[in-house]
């Protein structure tokens, strides 16, 4: 049984049918209306990218039903208890107990809602799930408002800024930190800022947000420490914490972070009870602390393994190094691993190179700008982190950057790495390694 | 003192003279009239993508001699005295001797010329120094050329004939194999073969070169196992081995690859001497078997190595993986590691998986193809090689495949990789991963 038709749950429900196509009984709970879509192309779809809501759902309730999954749409499951291995479903028309051997919890994250006066009036729209994208679409066409506040720089913050940008609305953005992007160093994101501003968004930081101001119930304006912004829409990117409120109610062991606590095989502290997806808490392999990292790329992976666990083979979720990677109009941004204040709080003494180079060869049509920052550990040179910053061509470079954390190298080791170059690609010496170069030249440099 | 002044000799000199400024004299002998230029850059420079000649030179002989070394053009060295230390060289005006201590030999490589009749006619082009790429734009512009023909088609063929393409020559591409791009699976080379056929490239396999036809002394026709072709200009796109006949005559000991035996650090087998760039011989880290591989990446940084040990510092290179990545119009190619047969001929039993994905999420705008091949051992499931044949996106991949590779992942750890992942620039699950876990789940249903 499945709580939560998203990308972990169902991951989970079909790798368990696909090890198991015959003596398995399989039921999947969504309180929403839709299962198994990308949440992460909602700004797409709101931008106009995407052609209709449809096309961000990978597999319909009807395609699931033909693998022999019973999914229950509108079906919230509200209460589980161990002892009598049930659990209580509230139905449009009931509420019931379902009893089961083998439980996922998939429940996803809760968007942080703020609580000042008027959030909740009309017009305030939160992004997490498709419901709220295809509300957002229909908002904008019945309303066609003129001025967009977006609340919180984090990565769905600047997705929806850049579609509201793009659907011809004056957008102020605002955050109450001194920079976009949290999980960036301070310089790299300002990067990030520039590239907001020259965009058209009116990006305010350290601007707490304090309230709403209502007409007719409907949202007229956002009140922050720097005065009133007029706004006939507000979309909030306050990032979210893990759902994991039923699996406490029932006993099951909730980590610091408040995610689930589970092993690598996906087991809570329960019995035959699995959990998957943004309401559980990851290991993360370079802190070597728990951490709660609400990424699809990761529910997708932690379905998977419960799933193919409940079908009775063996998969193991390892961890997570916190690879992001993000697109605002021409500009890309990806980071991994710890940023320095991170790599600080986690305990590293740290030291940081950040050089500028292009996409490709200099002399290629085409070469834009990259600015890669990598963070290293002071006495032994291992790589902590990295971040990138760049137009076309730019971010995906990460994924190297990331495999190389995931191995602890040192930045020296990295200078030996054979990757890929040709001018279309990169200048001789690509950009993640000219970082390594600079990062152990420095190193030799320092002192203990 | 440096011979060669191309990638690696200069690498080696500004190395050198960075850590020790002032009590070294460094001479740099280059036969030709350029130094340190990219030389990958010949095709682009042939298709107009690049304004002129001088834009490939990242550094210019005035530049060096700022630098306080004495680069001297048009001086070939033409023997080695071990006993007596020192180099003869022709120059333009009088062949001299000139002492040293110690010894770079950057000579690089020799290009394959076919030994086959009318092989010294006007119009047949080879494409390995900057002076050939004069050459063919100064012959295209004088002769005005309409048919080409290629001969080879490896990444410089490759590349030739769609810079010949794309300045409207009608073009015929041949090779003895039955593939292009020998270092590709035959899976995959036929992507690029549709791919090259496509763009108009009469693409002829297991076509052996005969000879040419020459008119006054010009080339009117290659001569084929398939009969003449018809051609107004030819490029020899045929290879280069390593340049390493001075070197041999001097006593240093030569590999079975032709290339300068060297260590870890660029030491010849002789005191004093180093060796870096496409004359050496490489260590292949999966087949661990000596390599001859001619590629402007490696040759940058064993020249810095050398240049850093020559200066008083410690740097190695460390082997190469066999990456490359090239571009055919709007077709993305990438391969690191063994394909198949090279894994056979290195001894290991193998198995393949090849996945068709998309280099974004499938809704989002300029998604396109994207074929990802995993070569990885049976017995173990450890990766030994990848390649991609894609549009645009798909090729740098092969750098986070590259970096698995180094490490020696198996396909199975590499499932759980941290790999970056948004709407613009990948599927939830990476082509990366999709491939890793298919061949992941592959390796579970194998026998021994």
């Amino acid at each position: 049984m499945v709580i939560g038709g998203d990308a972990a749950g169902m991951s989970a429900a079909s790798q368990a049918r696909r090890r198991r196509p015959d003596d398995l009984r399989i039921v999947a709970f969504e309180k929403g209306q839709h299962v198994s879509y990308s949440a992460c192309g909602i700004p797409y779809l709101v931008a106009g990218d995407v052609g209709t809501s449809d096309d961000l759902v990978a597999r319909t309730p009807e395609a699931f039903r033909r693998l022999d999954i019973d999914v229950r749409l509108g079906s919230e499951v509200v209460a589980i208890s161990l002892d009598e291995r049930t659990v209580t479903v509230r139905a449009p028309d009931r509420t019931y107990d379902e009893p089961f051997d083998q439980l996922v919890i998939a429940t996803g994250g809760v968007p942080a809602r703020p609580d000042v006066p008027g959030a909740d009036a009309a017009g305030i729209h939160g992004v997490q799930t498709l419901e709220d994208g295809i509300r957002i679409l229909s908002f904008l066409e019945r309303h066609h408002p003129r001025r967009a506040v977006v609340v919180g720089a984090g990565y769905i913050g600047l997705e929806m800024a850049e579609a509201m940008i793009r659907r011809g609305l004056e957008v102020a953005l605002i955050d109450a930190a001194d920079q976009p992007m949290r999980t960036l160093d301070p310089d790299m994101a300002s990067l990030v800022a520039d590239a907001l501003r020259g965009l058209g968004v009116d990006l305010r930081l350290s601007c707490p947000l304090e309230g709403f101001d209502v007409s007719g119930g409907r949202v007229t304006g956002v009140r922050t420490a720097e005065g009133t912004l007029p706004a006939d829409i507000v979309i909030l990117g306050l990032g979210t914490r893990p759902n994991s409120a039923l699996a406490a109610d029932a006993g099951i062991t909730v980590g610091a972070t408040g995610g689930i606590t589970v092993d690598r095989r996906l087991r809570t502290s329960a019995d035959g009870v699995w959990a998957a997806g943004d309401c559980v808490e990851v290991f993360h392999l370079i802190s070597q602390r728990p951490a709660a990292v609400a990424l699809g790329t990761h529910a997708n992976k932690q379905g998977r393994a419960a799933g193919i666990n409940i079908g009775g083979g063996y998969a193991t979720f390892p961890g997570v190094l916190g690879t992001a990677v993000s697109k605002i109009c021409a500009y890309e941004v990806a980071r991994t691993g710890l940023s320095t204040t991170e790599a600080a709080t986690a305990g590293f003494a740290t030291f940081a190179t950040v050089t500028e180079s292009t996409t490709r060869a200099g002399y290629y049509p085409g070469a834009v700008p990259i600015t890669t920052k990598i963070i290293a550990e002071r006495t032994t040179g291992r790589l902590l982190g990295a971040q990138i910053v760049g137009q076309e061509g730019a971010a995906k470079r990460i994924d190297a950057l990331a495999v190389a954390l995931w191995h602890g190298m040192t930045v020296e080791e990295m200078t030996g790495l054979d990757l890929s170059y040709a001018p279309p690609f990169a200048p001789v010496w690509d950009p993640v390694l000219i970082t390594a170069r600079k990062a152990a030249e420095k190193l030799a440099t320092l002192k203990p």
